[in-house]
């Protein structure tokens, strides 16, 4: 009797040329998670993800599946995971999930969080978790044209050429919230699908609202273009983390 | 006419061997600033921090000071620093002060932060910035034997080995706090001095009382035989950021 089992994944992005496994050589989070279970399970599982995320994005939620036959106890799939990841890859939360359960097509809703570092200098610290940005920041303005994002609508202007893209780019975003804590900016955005680097595409063009570079209206305007040209720069992956995945 | 100049400085501990400058090769804070300050006033500088950090130890508010004849404003210095830096550590504030100005002597206090991550899984994210400790803790009790360390006493038990240890071991703590965010603990300390690895004992010896092994009423006993073999262990680096310091 196959079980399917769910994994929560943490991971710090910094090293690692994305999610998606490579043919070899290629450092990547799905290799490496694959190659902890073909060890401990002695023999070849397949690995689905939720979604990829780029080389350098982070993830505090990601969630992936694959069937097995072991019985082992979740606890032990997840301690045995842990001892044989690497340090920057934890599984904080393994499950048993109904057999027809898939990361990837039962995905309901997705979040992701965009961290900005709003102060004069440059950090030390946090280097590899966020975006420096030091010009002036208009937070009235960029909230008010964060909430034109909002609802079902055709986002291929915030769609960056990519050979795998989808035809169909209409998704539904359900908030873009800012926040500012301290030096530090949140951007979130939860949605029920993404496209190839949009949010990252979003931060950007948000980014070039609060600093004056497009008026009040752009949002709208930008959407109805449907051509990437016309959106803001995409944003550095590294202040990008997958906050977590919602299933139905 | 020599100017005293400020600095305020950030760093991510991980990949230096501590604060001290050391004589060649390695790697230190110390190290690589007077380095930059060499290279920008093109003369050797003499660097005077507020006290040392351990390997592995981060700060978010370190302070050193240093004299000059340079007639550079304070924004050019802090540019010119942050621009001649490893990308782990930045220069936050740059600050003129006067003549008599000491980092180390001028010291009124200190405040430490010791992060701990307070789950079933170890980090992947945040890794070299926190302690991973799993085993249930009482928290009641660690605070109520936290405030015993509040006051002017001798720390002698909290004082770890080392050849240049002070013989006078009396030093005020002002607080230390315990507060608990989502699945991290932050233990602040505050005094006008520390001893060798003192906040580092302090935190092994609280994780003890929390977990158990030590009973309330330990910290004045351990106190009162002013011996470090009574106090626990030695908290790992990679949890400790030295906060800030402040001056009178």
């Amino acid at each position: 009797m196959p079980r399917n089992i769910r994994l929560t994944i943490e991971y710090d992005g910094t090293d690692f040329n994305g999610w998606q496994i490579q043919p070899k050589g290629v450092r990547t989070i799905q290799g490496e998670i694959t190659k902890a279970l073909t060890t401990i399970f002695k023999e070849k599982t397949r690995l689905i993800g939720s979604g990829r995320t780029d080389a350098g994005v982070h993830a505090l939620g990601q969630v992936a599946n694959f069937h097995t036959k072991s019985l082992m106890s979740l606890r032990e799939i997840r301690n045995a995971l842990n001892a044989n990841l690497p340090p920057d890859v934890a599984i904080l939360k393994v499950e048993e999930v109904p057999l027809e359960f898939h990361s990837q097509y039962s995905v309901k809703s997705k979040a992701y969080r965009y961290t900005i570092l709003y102060r004069e200098v440059r950090p030390a610290q946090q280097r590899h978790f966020c975006l420096f940005y030091r010009n002036k920041l208009n937070f009235q303005k960029m909230r008010g044209e964060a909430k034109v994002f909002v609802g079902c609508k055709d986002f291929k202007s915030f769609q960056s050429a990519n050979k795998s893209n989808p035809t169909e780019t209409v998704r539904t975003i359900k908030r873009v919230d800012i926040k500012k804590r301290g030096e530090y900016i949140f951007i979130e955005v939860e949605a029920n699908g993404f496209l190839y680097k949009m949010v990252r595409n979003i931060v950007g063009t948000l980014l070039e609202i609060g600093s004056g570079k497009l008026s009040k209206g752009s949002i709208k305007q930008i959407l109805s273009k449907k051509n990437r040209i016309y959106a803001g720069p995409t944003a550095k992956p590294q202040g990008l983390a997958l906050l977590n995945v919602v299933y139905s």
